[in-house]
């Protein structure tokens, strides 16, 4: 830093959080410090903190000593020194939600890579921040590193978004690889995960979907110029994808994924996250491991599509520098592209409306009949069988063999009633299971 | 736009050239006027053009009619309520380049799609506008649609970049694409694709790879923030990749590209534009047609890649459009990235000092002793072979066979050298051609 000769004053950063992401913000802004003021015309200089435990051993550069220490993480937005907080505590309500109003509300710009609180909150955030006149920033809470938002936002300004979809839970994404690449189940790959780090103790937020959900939350948000519709988000995880659907998968050229989904329909938008069988030629689905990837079509620049790392501590710390340089240029943009005021209300697509072709995997008694039960209930219900696959005998327990189906386009509501008479044949071992299949 | 309540004046627009993609941004700037006003918070609006012909027939909006018509364009940079020239005449010299001097000089913003000319220019042009603190944007000029300057820029304002490399030509791309889709030779599919449109009447520009090595130029003057070093980029194009070449390839799971490559080496900036082998399992290898991508890796970010429409009346107009949203908000930013005045002259890699492994293709007279002749060339030149491949007599004229063989890691001196003597064998039906293996 000593060499740039800068006039401008420094941007004073408070920084809630000192965990995986805090460390990695403030080890950036220390060792790209020259760089950084070069880009943002001045220093961006991290001035105080907050933390649990003070105590606890991080690897901080020896500036730290000169930090100011706050337990109460509210009390970086009264601290007059503070230009901009960094919120990394996470969770959609509590302190981490007090924190960013309160300094908003006391004319400090926000940066935050906290997804839940933005999926359930970040219309009501934008408004307060513009009527505030200071930034919201979060390019951090969707996709990592990936400048995803910054894209949608200002590099895709001209364009009407007609569809996104992305793999953003790098957690599912890894475990599903490994399954593909190795062939084991799902509760065992699980269990790998967890030891290396990158699935939690309790994995349930990223395996269920509800992680993915908020981060095409905030997607849709930005991409439609709506209010954020969580509650609207269809979200199915990848607990029930076992082996069997992978094999499958792969014989017949797709792979499984879990996409989040956010498009325009003429019944409304659609916002949905669930496995997917996506044809193994497309772009997408050579994203693997803890990979992330958002693709977006646009009225006038087509198909894009943008790949990364989604998560970890030095590419979300990426991210969240990237905001607070476009903050100390005074680069700052609409937090969901156009003013709060005119974000809309959108009608959300019903999923029961949703038309597509389904792969269905039923676990049978190997016995005569069942074939003819089961084409008879989808019959019933207008779905025609594009292919099936019944291999040989007593190939799991009890005699049970698995018979796997793709049907042709269908509607979600018949689908879901036939399944459910399926699932009361006698002859059913498992209750049957749906993935849809997307070529998006 | 009638809807919208916009206090700010509008900005002004004078665009330069009538073209493909001027009509392009005349039209998006048309049917997007009132989103386009509420992302910038002000209207963009056309009010001058410039094109040698008025009266060519071109399919533009009513208000074309009050449009003021220059003939000569460096009329638009004298036209006091002109704000921003688009210049969209193409050529590194000549009109377009005073356009843009004139335009800085009188203290309006300029943005551009003109490759060669940031390539020849780009950095005297990023001191001009600082010096008149104007903006100068050129988000177009590179891989058309996908706002990959704007990633490198601001997205990952926080990382160093190691080195990044492309897809940045779709006519060759598309060749490549559809040599390996259908089996057949370059020249056939070259023809094809000019009668598509997707190759110009006279192809030399894009095929002999001067193209993507202007764009080359742009990428790492922003990349390594140094001045751009056209002259340092080695360039070869995919006049020479044959039908035998695609099928080896395909054989042994790589795909052949055009890759645009910059990486930072020890011995200084390595720029380089020419066929590679690529594995088919990565990223990459599958972008296909017309499609560029650009892939950076960053030393907190990782790696990241965007993908997208590179050419096209559309794609540019997006990104033509993006800049003038940017300056519309007074979001303006670094041409490349830190002050002029601290771009850099870097140090160029010389190319006889590449390492890597290399793909040769031998075209001889099917004849007893030519291997051993080859490998002893070969291990004078310390070049020790992966895997050779030599198919069935006769497969060419005059009794001429392939043989195609993949290196071991080699110094690129040692390789031509080696192949200069190789090439003077009697056995020898075709000059030797290599083309670099690459796993970026």
């Amino acid at each position: 830093m000593a060499k740039s000769i800068v006039k401008a004053p420094p941007l004073r950063i408070g920084v809630a959080g000192l965990g995986v992401v805090g460390s990695g913000v403030v080890r950036l802004l220390h060792e790209r410090a020259a760089s950084l003021s070069d880009r943002a015309g001045r220093p961006i200089q991290v001035v105080a903190v907050s933390a649990r435990d003070r105590r606890k051993k991080r690897d901080l550069p020896k500036q730290s000593s000169s930090w100011r220490w706050y337990k109460d993480a509210a009390d970086l937005a009264s601290d007059p020194e503070v230009d901009v907080v960094v919120e990394l505590i996470g969770g959609a309500d509590g302190i981490a939600k007090r924190l960013c109003e309160t300094a908003l509300k006391a004319g400090k710009g926000v940066v935050t890579a906290n997804k839940a609180m933005l999926a359930m909150h970040g219309d009501k955030l934008a408004a307060l921040a513009e009527k505030q006149d200071v930034p919201l920033a979060f390019e951090a809470a969707v996709a990592g590193g990936i400048p995803i938002l910054k894209a949608l936002r200002e590099g895709l300004a001209g364009n009407g978004i007609k569809q996104l979809h992305g793999i953003l839970n790098g957690t599912c994404n890894y475990i599903l690889t490994e399954m593909r690449e190795t062939g084991r189940d799902f509760a065992d790959v699980l269990r790998e995960a967890q030891a290396l780090g990158y699935a939690e103790a309790d994995p349930s937020f990223d395996i269920d979907g509800v992680d993915a959900a908020h981060k095409l939350t905030v997607l849709a948000g930005l991409a439609f110029n709506q209010k954020v519709d969580f509650k609207s988000v269809h979200v199915e995880g990848i607990r029930h994808i076992s082996a069997v659907d992978i094999a499958f998968a792969k014989e017949f050229g797709y792979r499984i994924k879990l996409l989040a989904i956010a498009r325009r329909t003429p019944k409304g938008i659609e916002q949905r996250v669930h496995p997917c069988l996506v044809p193994a030629g497309i772009s997408i689905a050579h994203v693997d491991g803890v990979f992330n990837a958002v693709a977006a079509e646009g009225d006038f620049v087509g198909k894009v599509m943008f790949e990364g790392r989604g998560a970890g501590s030095n590419p979300t710390a990426s991210a969240v520098v990237a905001d607070l340089v476009d903050i100390a240029t005074g680069r700052s943009s609409l937090a969901f592209g156009v003013p709060a005021t005119k974000l809309s209300v959108s009608k959300s697509a019903a999923m029961a409306d949703h038309v597509g072709r389904y792969y269905i995997r039923l676990i049978v008694k190997d016995q005569p009949g069942v074939l003819a039960d089961v084409s008879a209930i989808l019959r019933d219900h207008r779905i025609s069988i594009e292919s099936l696959v019944q291999r040989g005998r007593a190939e799991g327990a009890n005699g049970s063999v698995p018979v796997l189906l793709i049907s042709h386009e269908a509607r979600e509501a018949d689908m879901a009633r036939a399944l459910k008479r399926i699932g009361k044949l006698r002859s059913m071992q498992e209750p049957p299971r749906l993935i849809r299949i997307e070529a998006p």
